[in-house]
């Protein structure tokens, strides 16, 4: 039974999530699905992350059990041709040991929000980038963001539907720059809570936006309080970037 | 009669081109349907040059003539509300003079191809980019596109129902580069033939995959016969980038 490390990109917007649903489709499902088709029996693929409705990514990691040893580059291009016509692509795939969780052995997971700051409507990036009109101050939402860095109660920040058992996580890195008009907020954790990015997304665009201050963030922060969290980023501009192993 | 220049971007997939027809959606007929809803009469709206279906712009220029002295933040941003939902957007107006036309001030225009180098299909850039499973030697494909650059009879590299005057035309400049994954060709002239930049391309690309020598291609050229041509590169990784004045 080899088991296969997976690097995944896919374009959220036609899915209910990552996560298998029974009634709807999900990035995961199309995995299974498409998988199966190598092995005599149904594959299970598990994954590092849930990424929520709509949210993308850039390298997803999910690891699978074949009954067959097949080369890397024959596991990455079936599942490929077995994946169309959703848009989802296995970018690599090695063979690794037994022991190997993408969800368990993952030491740390990058996400990417992406803005764009205009006021034309978007064409091209539809979808894939979250657009706002009103001048956001850059420098102020990085200042602010340093604040949330480091281990802290973050019910503020979480779904209210979140799964997590506790809601004390540890923020590696946040960082906010501008490149032309388009701002990244990029966010590391070795785990994070359900819709945590886009909380904090949220959040610091009412910094950037001069809505609110820094002890604005704070106050929030210490509230524990999903109530004082501001309104959730939308999924098109959330990317998971990479994971770490 | 105010007349106003718009610097314009579109994703041409669901068009049939710039130009206005008479069976099928065009970027054109939209900007001249929403136009005319700020005046009294049918506005026309005049582009720097005609893409074909399905290429997409960043900064394609239009010109038109309003019976109004309306802002131009105004005449954007109305323009733009009455373009929905088609992905156009009107990302800059400035009022100019009655002797600016779109298409005879132009000095030179500008053209992105991109190509992404792998071998997985696409998710997120799908329709955006053309995606080549071959390895292509980007040094060998800059090199031989210098050949092409200077005043040359371009038969070869038009399509055949081209309606320039003449085949002769003065390519600028050409640049072929890659980043990561992603090589990026850039041509700069006054002017083009139609489908001049996508047969340079499919030609470039036979000398990318070592099919081609730079001697096929000066022997390609030099028999201005568009049989002569490679395969012509797909509309989707052509892009209007930029129209000097």
């Amino acid at each position: 039974m080899p088991r296969f490390k997976l690097t995944i990109e896919y374009d959220g917007a036609p899915f209910w999530g990552w996560q298998w649903q029974d009634n709807g489709p999900s990035v995961q499902g199309c995995l299974k699905h498409a998988a199966s088709k190598l092995n005599e029996s149904i594959v299970e693929v598990i994954g590092a992350g849930r990424t929520d409705s709509g949210v993308h990514a850039l390298g997803q990691v999910a690891h699978l059990d074949l009954d067959k040893n097949l080369s890397t580059d024959t596991v990455r291009d079936a599942i490929n041709q077995h994946l169309r016509p959703h848009p989802i692509a296995v970018l690599s795939c090695e063979e690794v040991s037994a022991d190997f969780h993408a969800r368990f052995s993952a030491t740390k997971r990058h996400y990417i929000y992406r803005i764009i700051n205009r006021r034309p409507p978007l064409t091209l990036d539809k979808g894939k980038i979250w657009r706002m009109g009103t001048k956001l101050d850059v420098d102020a939402m990085h200042a602010a963001g340093q604040h949330l860095v480091g281990e802290h109660d973050f019910t503020t920040f979480r779904d209210v539907r979140c799964q997590s058992k506790s809601p004390v996580k540890t923020l590696d890195k946040i960082t906010v720059r501008q490149v032309a008009d388009e701002i990244e907020l990029t966010c590391s954790a070795r785990s994070f809570l359900h819709r945590q990015v886009r909380s904090i997304t949220g959040s610091l665009v009412e910094i950037g936006r001069g809505n609110w201050t820094e002890r604005d963030l704070l106050s929030a922060l210490k509230a524990r309080d999903r109530a004082a969290c501001a309104v959730v980023a939308p999924a098109d501009g959330l990317y998971l970037e990479r994971v770490d192993y």
